[in-house]
């Protein structure tokens, strides 16, 4: 089988993949080989000891939550002294956006692709303001956790168990019609999620005042979908994974520190370097001084075929990332240089429906030195903030330099 | 003062108007000078001899609605012989999509325009398929308006009562950056709706039976907001009439038969000629031999530029309404060249977040040989069938001619 053989049935798996949103259970009793004390972690793997300041505030915040520690000081240690486990999200079937912190009592998304059967797994969207993902552990942040964990995530299981599941890829298909590009704006899926749950929300509720909570967290939370989003990415991503001489990119992602990519036909291996800066926006009071290098789980949606990728799609999203509307059809355009082909199921109305550039090729981005487009929320470099503002980046094109390397030696080219 | 002026201060008096849904009550008992036997419908005066076959329809249906007659013969026979009286929703302050018949007892929107101090009404959105305001009415159409008017109405009324009201120019200024228009396609509207309303039903709803199914109507009627919408736009199109002087358009509305214009600067006369058929595309099994002429006072969008003026907003209705989405762009481009200004608040992302064209200017109309571009549903030709397409239509040039010629006459020009 020639390499373009081997990506165009990556990219066939990849875009089959039909990820349903099944269920919500608790993180330890669903996501696979998930130990006792362990926190996955977004991007490439990491210790604490090479950490950025909003991975160490999550990883701080998930041990308070936990109940694992009494305090700050005392969470550090436990982290520094290894009597936590990390690993990253990517290894169990699992995403995260931003620090992407999941620990065992954290309520998870349950996303099964009915075309090939695999599984993956989110945490719970938290909103804007002080929120874990940014590294934010004060007592409101672990309140919040709380109640969505607490509060939230029964209902919202029993209100899935009354349901036939949700067809992510469905959603977003309508999303990407609605002006969303699906990373960094899912003002509408989110807004089509609360269709969809709030009448089985209405069914399954116990508690009207809980009710209320919910429907009203749901709809004012512009990225509610984005975890679902970023799963149901995950499953279409892992369904491309592991086809023999396929040269297709399955994973990018960071932790804050490094910027790490995986390979369809190149197994488990991690080609990495260090994590870029985006260029944004930043909220009132912050500035490029603030912020993180790059840091989530979150490119697993460009990676899909859908995030910058599709931003032709989202022309309102520059007044949150910079930029012009003329930027963002470029932007999409782009794309269709480094991808394998145009997305079935994923279509831009102002490129005449054209599908979304899907499938990275590792070859495209060496030979023609373009490497993907991300959007990205921007988190501050230090641990207990959140996050700054929002913007662009791109990788670094060494871990794409590394990978064909390593290609041509394990294909003995 | 100068017609440019006069203009001027009209289109500032449209743009300004800030319309908020602040109630649901009962038609007769909100509606100024509804009669007990009176029915209002869409578009200038007409008689029962001169109506077409779905507003023929919509009347028998909200006579056995209301119970005036038990069955189809006698409601006809009372329609004929002068025992109900028919008038324009625009005569009372009230719009309503298609057929538009508002009856005492149905229910109704009440916008109440924060600036300017004027209200406006509108019914339910019925949602697709057989439904009165197309014409149908068998019992599956009035059990549904029961429906909706006994057991949805009183919970939106108490939903609406525990908010502040909604403002809908915020609204569509949210949507039109989400692939809607806000005449043909207000799928993110009515999810906007949907996200406002889903706390408020979740609090006040006694039944839960009751409130899921609202939950699930509102939410899968892409368009439930195209009635508060076209009320919000009634209150900014009546706050911009009477402007001495203004050539401006503040009505535009179809009856089935006459497609009929108000003027800010010439009071209350209408000036009509036969309303055209729509070109569109056809439900499976319909072609334009099925087709009525236009219908309905849901031009009052484009009135006050939503619907066909901001279709390069909302690329993906091509799919609905015909065309490409280049044609989206050039009808809002065209638009510009017959109206005032470009609207304050409604933008369009791909235009770089230009203004809607907004304030027909019956000059302009008439000198350039432009007339407005209106979006519109297409109902069947014959009462009690209902939706067969949707399409593009233009009003006749006649009408702006008579009311230019009416101008210079009260102008003394």
């Amino acid at each position: 089988m020639s390499i373009d053989q081997a990506n165009q049935s990556a990219f066939e798996r990849m875009t089959s993949a039909r990820p349903i949103l099944t269920a919500v259970d608790v993180a330890g009793k669903v996501i696979p080989d998930l130990g006792e004390r362990m926190l996955l972690h977004a991007g490439p793997p990491i210790g604490w000891d090479r950490m950025s300041g909003p991975l160490k505030g999550a990883v701080i915040g998930a041990i308070l939550y936990e109940g694992w520690a009494e305090d700050e000081a005392r969470a550090a240690a436990m982290a520094e002294g290894g009597e936590v486990t990390f690993e990253p999200c990517h290894h169990h079937q699992a995403v995260g956006p931003m620090a992407g912190v999941i620990s065992p009592s954290m309520a998870v998304y349950v996303l099964e692709n009915l075309t090939h059967g695999n599984r993956a797994f989110s945490n719970f969207n938290e909103g804007y303001g002080k929120v874990l993902r940014y590294g934010a552990y004060s007592t409101e942040v672990l309140d919040k956790l709380r109640w969505m964990n607490e509060q939230m995530a029964p209902v919202l299981a029993a209100a899935l168990a009354e349901s036939e599941g949700l067809d992510i890829r469905a959603l977003l298909a309508e999303a990407l019609h609605m002006g969303d590009e699906g990373h960094n704006r899912n003002k509408a899926g989110s807004l089509l999620f609360l269709k969809l749950l709030a009448p089985l929300v209405a069914k399954v509720a116990q508690d009207k005042a809980t009710e209320e909570r919910i429907l009203q967290f749901v709809g004012d939370n512009a990225l509610s979908v984005l975890n679902p989003v970023m799963a149901a990415c995950k499953a279409m991503a892992d369904a491309a994974h592991g086809v023999e001489g396929s040269t297709l990119v399955t994973t990018m992602a960071r932790n804050g520190t490094d910027f790490g990519i995986r390979v369809s036909g190149l197994g488990d291996d991690w080609f990495t370097a260090p994590a870029p800066t985006p260029d944004g926006l930043y909220f009132s009071g912050f500035s490029a001084a603030d912020a993180n290098p790059d840091i989530g789980d979150s490119t697993i949606t460009e990676t899909a075929g859908i995030g910058a990728f599709a931003m032709a799609a989202a022309p309102a999203i520059v007044t949150f990332v910079s930029g012009t509307p003329r930027d963002a059809v470029t932007a999409t355009l782009e794309m269709y240089e480094i991808t394998t082909a145009e997305h079935p199921h994923f279509t831009i109305p102002t490129l005449d429906f054209r599908g979304t550039p899907t499938g990275i090729d590792l070859r495209k981005v060496v030979e023609l030195t373009i490497t993907p487009r991300i959007n990205t929320g921007i988190a501050h470099r230090e641990a207990g903030v959140g996050q700054v503002g929002a913007g662009l980046v791109r990788p670094p094109k060494e871990v794409f330099e590394q990978a064909l390397i390593a290609y041509a030696e394990r294909y003995e080219l």
